[in-house]
């Protein structure tokens, strides 16, 4: 059996210990193994602003961690204004990245635990926390079936496209696709400006022994055209009912190309769609600082009298998606609202239809 | 009047002097004005590969003064001895960078000189050095006159999106759109991996006060589909006579997000097609070091283990493409090849109607 990747298990890279945060540095990993300590929630904050931790489940789990640590900090307050300070952590947290889903889902699954939890006279703290770490085990497992139903649509000789870090399931379909005896191999775009790409997703595919090529962000267009690559697959911070995404700016010029070099492009779809959510003005795309698209790891890259502009997403619409793979199996794209109508069937122990 | 970008004319950056030639390095301006000055031949080929000249015409141009030194050094040999070194530096030429079609043009014109100066007793050198002269000069004749054809294409309000650097033509369009006093704003995809959009381009801009706005090169989609940018400008390094064209890696990538969304891609054609070549598998791809796309301004943007791959150019379909200005006019990129039945009309002395 070969390793899997350090990233494909998120509670290696976060964890909370003697009442603090600990997360992975995915500004510096790999090439600096670096834990960063959050002592509250301003600090988490921060990591989640300046990109120390990265992914829309990720970054909602550093969140949920952080209430815990504000809960802990106000437990000797009068109940008015233990809930005051805890609407203030929430909303500091809400607007730290405001594309992904799994954010406010996280935040109101908090809220609903602290005012239970209080009513009943628990430790509001260690209840969160409790449920913060419930919510990764199921991520993990999430990514992990996603991953496994993914495989099945890596064919045997696939030279998969992918962008920025599609995250633990991109692990799992790379892990099981090698481990089901295809032959594969992955290109990844190194995604400026922060080179997600070229750090995490060559480093998790180094980690597993899977072949990796990283290329430039105006390459896989090329690479299709040409016949080096087959597939394309990447993962959405966000998804409609009506299949349409908000992902790592990028995705949309890769799924264009896919779509007019007459290659597959697969979405790596997790937990599904937001409810209640249609169309692509339902996305909300996150600006970022001008000046971080002017530097590549710390170095300035342009001349001193131009601007910036760093739209951290872009949107892709379902006509260039080929299929959603979740954890409850295959959906195409514009069905993808029907996700929430689909029965969970554990893929490992059931037969995997498509 | 404002100023001309240093890089409109290419005698800036390329010329002979003592017997040497003297270029400009394109691989470290704007962050370092340095003028590489080359003794022999040699010299100059190693420069044409990695890059210290760069853009299809000036590298061409340098090819040719090289062979102007090769020719002085050789200038006691038999006549025998003569061609047989100077067919060997022609060889040497041709296979520094394969994919344009200027080299190719100005050794023909080098041999041809050669030949009818050294039959008739003249100084070879010196009738090399001034046929390449000749050509440079046709060559800033060329690239003002589809500046100035170009620039009747862009709009009032244009937000142009560009890559890498076009060249003199887009100096030239840039400033002859904004001396007709047209809002024009320029946005530059940075060109990984050596940030020719974010140095050259981004560089010309703020030389000539045109608002510049640089992005890396995963945004350009994005731009388009939020309405940022309105029209695509680029050049090519190949044309063929029926509309395909080799071009900068990510070209083609930024063409497909342009038609997608409606928005005009305008190709600055220089001088026209290569006759005889037709169809996308007339256009050789070259292949650079892997080495170059895992370094930024030399840094090492991945880890250790992975593979890199370089192909320096793509090719785009004229479905894409939605005009050609050229010296001689404006033509629809699958009529390019009308180009060369076309007469040359001054456009500065004739109405310029497309």
């Amino acid at each position: 059996m070969r390793k899997l990747a350090l990233l494909a298990d998120r509670f290696n890279t976060l964890w909370m210990e003697d009442g603090k945060v600990h997360m992975l540095n995915r500004r510096k990993y790999p090439f600096v193994i670096e834990y960063v300590t959050c002592s509250n929630l301003e600090e988490v904050a921060e990591c989640i602003e300046n990109m120390t931790i990265q992914g829309a489940p990720p970054l909602a789990y550093a969140a949920g961690l952080a209430l815990s640590m504000l809960a802990h900090e106000h437990e000797m307050d009068s109940e008015q204004k233990f809930f005051e300070a805890f609407e203030a952590g929430i909303d500091r947290l809400m607007h730290t990245r405001p594309t992904g889903w799994d954010l406010g889902y996280v935040m109101n699954g908090c809220r609903e635990v602290a005012k239970s939890s209080y009513d009943f006279g628990r430790d509001v703290a260690e209840e969160i926390r409790k449920y913060v770490y419930v919510q990764i085990e199921d991520g993990n497992r999430i990514a992990r079936d996603t991953g496994r139903y993914a495989a099945d649509l890596i064919r045997d000789g696939a030279r998969i496209q992918t962008i920025c870090f599609a995250g633990a399931a991109l692990a799992y379909m790379l892990y099981f696709a090698a481990e089901d005896g295809k032959d594969i191999e992955l290109f990844a775009s190194e995604t400026r400006p922060y080179l997600q790409g070229a750090r995490l997703t060559a480093q998790s595919c180094v980690e597993m022994g899977i072949p990796v090529t990283v290329i430039t962000d105006n390459m896989p267009g090329y690479l299709m055209e040409s016949g080096k690559t087959n597939v394309f697959v990447s993962t959405a911070d966000k998804i409609t009912m009506d299949g349409y995404i908000a992902n790592k700016i990028g995705t949309y010029q890769i799924a264009m190309a896919a779509f007019d070099n007459d290659i597959p492009y697969y979405l790596l779809g997790y937990n599904g769609p937001v409810k209640g959510s249609y169309g692509p003005s339902s996305l909300k795309i996150e600006e970022r600082s001008p000046e971080e698209v002017l530097h590549c790891l710390g170095q300035r890259t342009s001349v001193d009298g131009v601007n910036g502009y760093y739209p951290a997403f872009d949107i892709t619409s379902p006509r260039y998606i080929s299929a959603v793979a979740t954890d409850r199996g295959i959906f195409p794209a514009r069905l993808i609202g029907k996700y929430h109508e689909k029965p969970y069937l554990d893929p490992f122990k059931n037969p995997r239809v498509i």
